[in-house]
């Protein structure tokens, strides 16, 4: 089992700093050569399962044009520059949220589709908040500010009210974290 | 909190039937207009948390292009033509695994990417597996059928070695699931 050989990449679209669309010509492990195999570049982006306290997390809720829907997210954003991820979702919880946090754990770190890239998600658990500020996330979208319990997580994720892969990553990985803290006492 | 309107809808690439890249014109909720909003249409997929014993599920092993290296996923693919997401569900993991499963939950929908679009991700819980036939999948990917314990899955996501995000957000809900089933009794 080894890596395919990109054997040519054309840049189909640059749309920077948002995405860039490539076909490129690869050859499988078997030696089979395809022709049209397209891959996108993205942005990284973080999202953040803030505990605002034992019970309830910081929810965001927002329209999101690419479910073409109202979402309940997580504080998340797309990494900026040369920021490192946890950087960016200091900045990110503080800028949407107000808030800072002083303990810190990364819950893993994905590419968002396997086939094409798309760029990769970092997921963050941040405890212990503090208020700094009023929210002002500069962001597109308007947005409001909620505190949700943890018990109503599963069900805002199996009925399509948290409507986003990148927000359900993030509180189920944080659902776990509790879980398993709980369980070592 | 309200949809943004779309003012005009230009179509940049047509890469059928793997994805479709879009330029919106998109009105926000305050009135503010954006030329330049990238969208992209791929195909839903469906991905299977799938108990091969109270303690085990069926993980695959695969190089995947969009994440350059080997990962461990889950039986998973793209919805066919008017496939039901659980159709494509009980087509995957048959042609993946040689099995069919007794019991099937849904555990969520969500959409690829909350900007962009990018097509929805259907997840699925499988119980009551029985052997049927070979594994064929006719996947691009050389792959390999294991099974995994359920308490090395919490490892396995946060060390990347699970490294894309649909795998990612199965293994998560299956776990979730687990959990709660073992909570309630």
């Amino acid at each position: 089992m080894k890596p395919w050989d990109i054997i040519e990449r054309k840049e189909l679209v640059n749309a920077s700093p948002f995405l860039k669309l490539y076909r490129e010509t690869v050859r499988l492990e078997n030696g089979e050569q395809i022709n049209d195999y397209y891959t996108i570049d993205q942005q990284d982006y973080i999202a953040v399962f803030a505990m605002i306290s034992p019970q309830e997390i910081l929810g965001i809720r927002h329209y999101k044009h690419g479910a073409k829907k109202i979402n309940l997210g997580l504080p998340s954003g797309y990494i900026e520059g040369c920021e490192s991820p946890l950087s960016a979702a200091k900045r990110e919880l503080l800028e949407e949220t107000g808030y800072i946090a002083n303990d810190w754990r990364p819950l893993g770190t994905f590419v968002v589709d396997g086939n094409r890239g798309c760029g990769n998600v970092h997921v963050f658990f941040a405890r212990d908040l503090v208020k700094k500020q009023e929210p002002a996330s500069g962001d597109l979208e308007t947005m409001s500010l909620e505190r949700i319990n943890l018990v109503q997580l599963p069900e805002l994720l199996e009925t399509g009210v948290v409507a986003t892969l990148g927000a359900a990553i993030g509180i189920s990985l944080g659902l776990l974290k509790i879980k398993s803290s709980l369980e070592e006492g």
